[in-house]
């Protein structure tokens, strides 16, 4: 009796995922089994250089090699799908214009594909999120930073250069603070976790500012704040974290409804950290987005089925998606 | 010996763009060669109703009817292209939710599609202006309004509930004057024909407005202006007049720059009457979209091959790719 293809053991996966926080190196047999997995802390002896990263692989792969027959890796920094290469790397020094699936594929013997973690986010969302049945998906992740990323027809659509889905740089407010990119009021310096946690502490300098659970938080750590701790006071009822972390959420709608207008997607999904922020925040969101469109333009936004792991399943569809070798 | 597929003169095509100044209606042969048409003004008996549309057509096709083979259909308003229906329509009234596809399904006895003009431009554009190659393809028309269509991978691209494309109502400044749809500081409401003729009407008001040719003509209109008319005296020299140009071009501009950030396209397409503004409004476009994405992102921005007749060629667009009946 032949064995099912959903359940043959030799065939294995293996998914990496350079986040800014951790890299995660998964192990997949069939479709979607996760058969071993290990995470290593960002700045540690592992991701220190290519040799290392190796090193972790090899250790989880360690007697399943042979059965290896492709790699994905979401890479968290600009990259060249289409080659295959590090554009920039954030995370390791050295990786800049780095031909990660070439020198993966040299190593491992198997076709390996790349791409940066918010269209891994999106292509992991829309396979193994339930959203299969989306034709146009815009995953949207809002952490440190704001990226994006867009499924079409089942595919990463990364546009002419790898560029599409940057709603971190859209302008919502041309008046707004000042982005790294060099332009003022984008999603990202405007909804960003760093952009809420800097907001609220320049709030809190202001003469007035009100005491309470965000100021005594601050107090806490010493002068700083971080995103979570902005939803957290707002949830303490603090006022001003509330204007803080619902004005953010407001930013990020806009962005949204600007994609909604231009791409009338079927979904938007949210993931990272910020989406922890709660039931009113993603309601904010939502609301901005819907009021920012045309009548007959509908906005659906969710939150990650995946959560924080919507990259590394990403990583196991690109895999997925190459021919076995 | 066999005719060569693009010599059929027995497989003919309608093609009909709907406008919001007249209606074109062509018959092709072949793929591409223009076998009669006939164009009338919108407002005329002609485009009256669906019947006076019908007679238009059957005089043009006359004894070539037993070789029509489909019809496409530009339609200047909202339409839903999946089921052939117009959604509302400015130029006809009672056309609302018409079955438009159906209806002239049933009259010629052959396939019909439907399109908006922003759609069936883009379309037209890709297929008959030079850009097959052009994976994606952003058409924009910059007329009394401001309107745009996506082309991808080959196929017109409308999203979820046929409003993709709507770069028109992409806030660029929310700061700025009020638009139809009720936000402000839209691309149209800054950067359309109507717009810059309101806004220099606006400016002249102003205390202290210099004298010169746009005042000039305005006093010969009688008070009041069109987009060409500031788009002449610019070219005359007037300052006021370039002023309200090139702040028009960069709305536009900035617009494009959000469009291009999230989707990052081959090529931007502009067409519509303002795109007759000249060099120096283009270049303008070009800056400020230029400007306003990341640096890895390329922008190519050009105007219509085709002119206004980008439409009409789209709808022959449409009605190539139905199977002959």
């Amino acid at each position: 009796m032949a064995t099912p293809p959903d359940h043959q053991p030799n065939e294995l996966r293996l998914a990496l995922d350079f986040g800014g926080t951790k890299l995660t190196a998964g192990v997949f047999s069939g479709d979607d089994r996760l058969a071993a997995s290990r995470v290593v802390p960002a700045g540690s002896v592992a991701t220190e250089s290519f040799e290392s990263l190796l090193a972790v692989a090899d250790e989880l792969l360690a007697d399943r090699r042979p059965s290896l027959r492709s790699v994905g890796v979401s890479f968290g920094g600009p990259t060249d799908a289409d080659r295959g290469v590090v554009r920039r790397s954030y995370h390791v020094p050295g990786w800049d214009d780095w031909p990660l699936a070439e020198r993966l594929e040299a190593h491992f013997g198997v076709p390996v594909s790349v791409d940066n973690d918010a269209n891994a986010g999106a292509l992991g969302e829309w396979r193994f999120g339930g959203h299969e049945r989306t034709r146009t998906l815009l995953y949207i992740t809002v952490s440190t930073g704001v990226g994006g990323g867009w499924v079409i027809d089942g595919q990463p659509y990364s546009g002419r250069d790898g560029m599409a889905g940057e709603i971190g740089h859209c302008v919502v407010d041309p008046q707004g603070p000042p982005c790294v990119c060099g332009k003022r009021g984008c999603v990202e310096v405007l909804a960003s976790g760093l952009s809420i946690a800097r907001a609220a502490v320049r709030r809190l300098a202001e003469a007035g500012a009100p005491d309470g659970p965000l100021r005594r938080r601050m107090e806490e750590l010493g002068g700083d704040l971080t995103g979570r701790d902005v939803a957290w006071s707002s949830d303490q009822g603090d006022p001003l974290a509330a204007e803080v972390l619902f004005g953010a959420a407001r930013s990020l709608g806009l962005g949204i409804g600007t994609a909604c207008g231009l791409m009338n997607p079927d979904l938007v999904v949210l993931g990272g950290g910020v989406t922890n922020a709660g039931t009113e925040w993603l309601e904010t969101v939502r609301t901005a987005a819907r009021e920012s469109v045309l009548e007959d333009n509908r906005v659906d936004i969710t939150t990650a089925a995946l959560g924080d792991d919507a990259p590394l399943w990403g990583a196991l569809a690109l895999a997925l998606a190459r021919p076995a070798s």
